[in-house]
């Protein structure tokens, strides 16, 4: 049993919906009516020594949180307006400082915290609920159709680059650490996208290999991604040939990058590329059936993102 | 730094709340007002070597972890309607066990789960961020006048006894044990208080000597306790008197009773008893400053409950 399938156990034990429920678990986000306004909420949490290590200070965990349910509410298109935190540390300075984070990135994306829980815990871990509002009907990864394009916000493959540089404590690409321990999640593009039109949308955390198939899923059809079309900077690249790591194969299956994929009709991809600050690259397109990564024309396979529990079978 | 501190601390640094924000963080819960109707939100985490040892399974873990957040919902005098649960341990079997409690929770409590983060983590840790729905106005913690009566639910001291039991490897206290490891939170009850008008109401977690001290400060008032009149069962007494341990002290500090502690007029307090299926007990009166606890007619200094930062100073 991996993450997927224990999250699919216990979606089986959900009793039925009340009215307010427009979209169940299962999405980036679920949907919620409140009278006449979409809402949305989600959380995630993150924990030390399994989503970070001693390199990151409890600031930059604390923003962190914050900023990865920002990622999930933009992949529904919608505005973050309303949070709560828990967490701690074995002591106060840390926790504090995490809270601090949190705060500080509360403001950074124009989120009003409602409060939550401070405790002291063994390792740094910290919990993030979020309450986003949607102006639209919200985008969910059920919607993409064959003859859709595939297309990403930003850059793939800087985060999990940055993340190989503080194991390995390489100090040179600083940029790239940057981009792992400080996410740009895309709540503008998030809410333009949902604006123009795009089919289905997912923040990508997992990775691209993971996330376009969970898209693909819920959409019940297939894709062809070309790895030669991601969207990789050239210091990206430039350091991970350093370390003899494949750009490519990092960039689909590093996990974190905090971007978006969207399938979108291709001229819906054309005006949200108008309207957008950073680039937007089509990188494959949606098909029946079947998921399949393409590298100068050959399938490349076993390609898989993050899966919080490899390994475990049998229950 | 104490615990409440270190929330005052974060407070001071809180934005200007957005017009939804009927109270912000500082009670039970904050109140939020979404079309016509009010919503509550509160968030608690527990964590393993901290909250709970090993004699907790993981699905009371879980289970708990929902109970304590509808307490919270409880004291505003709202109903518990949606939540979204975070947390995991190092293995796919504890962290199953914990979501299958919470699931159990909310099927009790009537609590939609919208969804949450499953996560692997050195010890088993949950997160449970709650939604409640008010049909009256929020009974807040600060409504305490000069001649209102307190009042609490239920019992006191039952479930820090079943703790002690459970540290003390004691096999006899049975019922005590599960009134720590399953609390049953006072959802009805904190409901029909709030129709009835009380003045304010806080759930007795952090221990009545605590709990207390915070409603008063709120309040801007004092209050005198009796600690003869506090409701401790027989068999809470005669487990405790066997270990060499003070009842009404125990019942003072202990923690963890998930009751309602609630200040009202007394021909309110007299409605409430006639409504309620579990005893509703004067244990004392609201005064204009001062907190006292008196035992036969004598003060008790220095009683405390439960900060999860003790002994932390200098930041």
């Amino acid at each position: 049993m991996n993450e997927f399938d224990l999250i699919s156990c216990l979606s089986a034990r959900l009793p039925a919906p009340p009215p307010e429920v427009v979209v169940p678990m299962g999405d980036d986000c679920a949907v919620l009516r409140f009278g006449d306004a979409l809402w949305v909420a989600t959380a995630d949490m993150l924990v030390a020594g399994r989503h970070f290590e001693e390199w990151a200070t409890p600031e930059e965990v604390g923003y962190k949180a914050v900023a990865v349910n920002v990622s999930d509410v933009a992949a529904m298109g919608a505005v973050p307006r309303f949070m709560l935190a828990s967490g701690g540390a074995d002591d106060v300075e840390t926790t504090l400082g995490c809270m601090e984070g949190v705060l500080r990135a509360c403001d950074e994306f124009g989120v009003y915290p409602l409060g939550g829980d401070t405790i002291r815990a063994a390792v740094l871990t910290v919990d993030v609920a979020i309450l986003g509002q949607l102006a639209h009907a919200p985008v969910l990864r059920s919607g993409a159709r064959s003859g859709d394009l595939l297309a990403v916000t930003g850059e793939l493959g800087a985060s999990a680059a940055g993340l190989l540089a503080l194991q390995r404590r390489d100090t040179g690409p600083e940029r790239l650490v940057k981009k792992h321990l400080h996410p740009e999640p895309r709540g503008n593009l998030g809410r333009k996208a949902a604006r123009l039109g795009v089919q289905a949308m997912i923040d990508i955390s997992d990775g691209l290999a993971s996330d376009v198939r969970h898209l693909c899923q819920r959409s019940g059809v297939g894709c062809r991604i070309y790895l030669d079309l991601l969207p990789i900077a050239g210091d990206t690249q430039e350091y991970l040939r350093s370390i003899d790591r494949d750009p490519q194969i990092l960039a689909t299956t590093g996990g974190e990058d905090y971007e978006l994929l969207i399938a979108a009709h291709e001229n819906v991809v054309k005006e949200l590329e108008a309207e957008s600050d950073v680039p937007i690259t089509v990188i494959g397109e949606v098909v029946r059936a079947g998921v399949v990564f393409l590298r100068n024309g050959e399938p490349v396979e076993n390609l898989s993102g993050w899966d919080h529990f490899p390994g475990f079978e049998g229950v």
